[in-house]
């Protein structure tokens, strides 16, 4: 049902241009993912989503359980239909967001016992619900349950998650899935690069379609992040796509792609796109600030998002400082575009031999000095 | 720079059909016309209101005013630019604002002085300002600042206020205005059939481009509005375009056409679909409740809006539920493309001889009950 090729590789870097084929099209790799929490990108239609470039949705599987809940989907004709959404979709497996509802989490063999933060009802999570919920959501590709441990947890307990995520990840294989759904399997082991050695080793031998990457970008320093990362990949198959998740920092997004991630997934541009922050390539910009109030440039003038090919700078501080709910759809949507743009500028990069020039070019580095990710 | 041409004229009411044109376009009439307060019609793109078949978007004055300021919106290009919408703008006078904050306001002969909502600055709005004003905002129609008192004023106040609204009307016409703009009075006389022909008729004489109806649907019972609606119609000029302010109530809509209404403008159909209530032939529909949940047709299966094209009530009841904004922006388009068509509609019908049939079938009512507006 799935596959993945791997169209071109990076020679100064472990960077790889892909395509990760799904039963509804093709995802062409690397790519960012946006995330529509509540089976919707905040503010966004499909068809702006499409405008975006973004090839894949990712849809979060404990606030669709809770609300609607699974089989009104299901009856719906799947996440698919539910949200007007006819391309890849990818569900997460509900564990982080109950994780981090942590006061209400009991986490033992069997699952992750929770109170919903809806109605306060307590429910359990196993690694078999998570892939029975995705199963009658539809999604193209379902994420194992996993246990995400905090940063600052003791060795002990970011050691027994990382186990406990492996077993996990056998029962998650062995339980229903929809047909044609890919699963994926979620290496964690925290900064600890001998246990992310060992999770990714095992987790490599189980036949999953593809293998996220988690526990990182949770508070950790960078310095930490990226051997982390690299433990994570070097002992992966090379043959199924890398998901590292939770990470839409742009630079990130690059210093991720030089160490052969091939799929992203973040709230950043909806969340910052919402409080009236948009990305640029010179960083940042808050467009309440004052200073844009007489500006009649685009955010970024060479950007063909929506709102840069019709709106002023002016304008969008206009919006934000008068309520209008028009900023907030078009902050998001540019930053979704920026993101988008960039990694596959990155793709286009890989596939001409161009990456190391794309590295210095976007981050302002030299390339050696971009690509520590280089062995 | 203006005309209007009355094009066909039902024979069993005062419908007419006709076009205003304008130098942003024609407004084929009777028209409906969306409030974009802040220079946006909430949550809408320029793009989504052509989609609704709009042709014509208010601006508030008062707003716009205060914030971002005349000067800013005249040095992006005048509001059509600022907003990116190429087609016809009325603007209001700020009067009807400023006078709604009445206890902050003072009204005298020179104009309206009051306390901004945003800074507590007193300023002055003078017949002359809102001209100023307006010719800065550059917009297609420009209205004379009025004084539209309130429903339950004593009579004294009321004929002061309509005596107040004819002699402004004459200041605002010696007033600067914009090349090409259009400038249109107002009628008020509140429900004193007396005090609406005077007014109607002295305003008739003078040489406005169209003419705005103000001060109904502000509380009084509709046996009192229509009764006033006729007086100021009977008085205005026939070859000129008759706009009710502030109407958009569907039924509503229709007996006004009927009596020869040919603009309309109303916040209403954002106003109720930021709160999640749609409009429907059957009457309107609050998509929070919960019998919606499992609904997988649209609002209206017969509405070629991007909600009902779409999406299903179940969705839309889920992203309300879900406090995401989308559903208020689908709510907003669908209720702004339900009350143009049904003007459209009513337009067709006018041309092609039948609005009497039209109005039974949008009513349910007999064209003869129906059509009280008949002579």
């Amino acid at each position: 049902m799935t596959s993945f090729a791997v169209l071109s590789e990076s020679t100064g870097s472990r960077a790889r241009a892909g395509v990760f084929q799904t039963a509804h099209g093709p995802i062409e790799t690397p790519a960012f993912m946006p995330v529509g929490t509540n089976a919707a990108v905040r503010g966004l239609t499909p068809a702006d989503i499409q405008s975006t470039g973004a090839q894949c949705v990712l849809g979060n599987t404990y606030h669709l359980w809770l609300q609607p809940g699974a089989e009104l989907i299901e009856q719906a004709g799947g996440l698919h239909a539910f949200m007007g959404w006819n391309g890849p979709l990818l569900t997460d497996s509900g564990g982080f967001q109950v994780l981090s509802l942590r006061r209400f989490c009991v986490v033992d063999e069997r699952g992750a016992t929770f109170r919903s933060h809806l109605d306060g009802n307590e429910r359990l999570l196993t690694p078999e619900t998570a892939m029975e919920v995705q199963a009658r959501l539809g999604s193209d590709i379902a994420m194992a349950l996993d246990v995400c441990p905090p940063y600052s947890c003791a060795a002990s307990e970011l050691f027994e998650a990382s186990e406990r995520t492996l077993r996990w990840a056998e029962r998650s294989l062995e339980a229903t899935h929809a047909p044609g759904q890919a699963v994926f399997g979620i290496a964690q082991g925290g900064v600890d690069l001998g246990l992310r050695t060992e999770a990714a080793a095992a987790l490599g031998k189980m036949a999953f379609d593809g293998y996220g990457i988690g526990g990182l970008s949770v508070g950790e320093k960078r310095e930490q992040t990226w051997p982390a990362l690299g433990a994570s990949i070097d002992n992966l198959p090379t043959d199924r796509p890398r998901y590292l998740m939770g990470v839409g920092d742009p630079s990130d997004l690059i210093e991720g792609i030089a160490r052969g991630v091939d799929l992203f997934d973040c709230v950043l541009p909806t969340r910052l796109g919402r409080t009236g922050t948009v990305l640029t390539a010179q960083g940042q910009l808050d467009l309440r600030h004052a200073r844009f109030d007489q500006i009649q440039q685009p955010i970024d003038s060479a950007c063909d998002c929506a709102a840069c090919t019709r709106f002023s700078l002016g304008y969008l501080h206009h919006l934000f400082r008068s309520g209008e709910e028009l900023g907030m759809r078009l902050a998001s949507l540019h930053n979704v575009r920026f993101l988008v743009r960039l990694v596959a500028d990155a793709r286009r990069a890989i596939l001409t031999g161009d990456f190391e020039s794309f590295v210095a070019y976007a981050t302002g580095r030299s390339a050696q000095k971009a690509l520590v990710g280089q062995a």
